[in-house]
């Protein structure tokens, strides 16, 4: 599809957009605290985003049916109380705890960049966060698209071909009409594999300072890129 | 559900927000002088609104698949083609055509209001375009939204109770909490009945200058507005 003139981005969110980790412990701290309830909350963030793959695999595989993605994180949240021996969590501050992933704050270049690529893009997420937390999460950080693809719009999570294939067909464009701005190796992959357009974008924070970085940035992707500001000055 | 504060508002799109009338009249107007095509655009445009319904109640009634409003507009074309004997008219006319109904205009009011209410209230299309079209259709006139819901994210035409129900659903609202807005009263029974709040508003030039005002604004909903600034001096 060399040639093809890029119609559409569509967005990774969590880590590519948002900050989830510092995001999410920081308000588990400041809950944790008031509640005097004693947690290396920066642990707990980072074991409950490490429960997301395999709670989506059980969905992927058919082994459950349909849950959305608040649902898996409500069960992988129960799951890391016990396994942090934490006591006198309620099931309101569960609901509270699970809709601090609708409350993300952005990479700071993103909410500027969107509104700078909007003009030239047709702007999607196409995350496996639920709708209702994607329009929540847009709302708060200030990120402007036209639409959100969610899993939940194709009952499939990524990386199903569904997803990719769904969001570019739905915006009447062929796949290679479209591309998926990422942070993560693996989504890329998938999206090239159907035909669609890539731009990795490198960021080394997502999974906090204790986590090695890249030694080198990847290869065998359309674009490469340090930020949203990038793609702001390319010609996709 | 009086006293459930309104949180989301959903946004029937034609008549409601734009003049699909003379929108698409001017532009077939031009089409049709410039290819020597001699015709009454704007009775050819009231014809293929009239045959919308019945169109999509194929779709309903399940006598046919699930076919989008594209292309559901592109058959009821060909038989006004037929019915207004035009000559001439090509493929690539046809799917042009269509389009038109991607590039309307909005009543006057209706980018700066929806921009107002933005921050007040989630913004969602819940019309029987399909995506592509609304996201198109959003650009071009500078509509606000948060997300696009359109009868294809549910595989239902309004006013099929999954469109509404579907909505308010996936933005993790009761029913009673979001509220139709729409010019068309059958959209808001249907909507009233499945328990969504319902905003009237009128616009008497919807089908043009020939077809009768009504004589006095209808009852039953929970607000009658000539337009939507009066929405943003509500409390809902």
């Amino acid at each position: 599809m060399a040639g093809t003139r890029v119609r559409a981005l569509l967005f990774d969110v969590f880590g590519t957009l948002v900050d989830w980790r510092a995001s999410v412990a920081r308000q588990l701290e400041a809950f944790g605290r008031e509640r005097g309830i004693a947690c290396d909350w920066y642990a707990f963030v980072d074991a409950w985003r490490a429960e997301y793959p395999a709670s989506m695999n059980g969905v992927r595989s058919g082994a459950r049916p349909w849950a959305n993605l608040d649902e898996l994180q409500g069960e992988s949240f129960d799951k890391l109380v016990r396994r942090f021996g934490l006591q006198g969590v309620t099931p309101e501050d569960r609901r509270w705890a699970v809709r601090r992933w609708h409350a993300l704050d952005p990479w700071p270049e993103v909410p500027a960049a969107l509104e700078r690529l909007h003009p030239r893009y047709v702007l999607a997420t196409l995350s496996n966060g639920n709708v209702e937390l994607l329009v929540n999460l847009a709302r708060h950080a200030k990120l402007r698209f036209d639409t959100i693809f969610s899993a939940e719009t194709f009952g499939h999570y990524k990386p199903d071909s569904e997803t990719y294939l769904g969001a570019a067909n739905l915006l009447g464009f062929k796949p290679g009409e479209t591309m998926l701005v990422a942070a993560h190796e693996s989504d890329l992959r998938a999206a090239a594999a159907n035909g669609l357009r890539t731009a990795f974008v490198s960021r080394p924070a997502e999974y906090g300072p204790a986590v090695p970085k890249l030694l080198q940035l990847p290869a065998g992707f359309d674009h490469v890129v340090g930020g949203l500001n990038e793609l702001v000055s390319l010609e996709l």
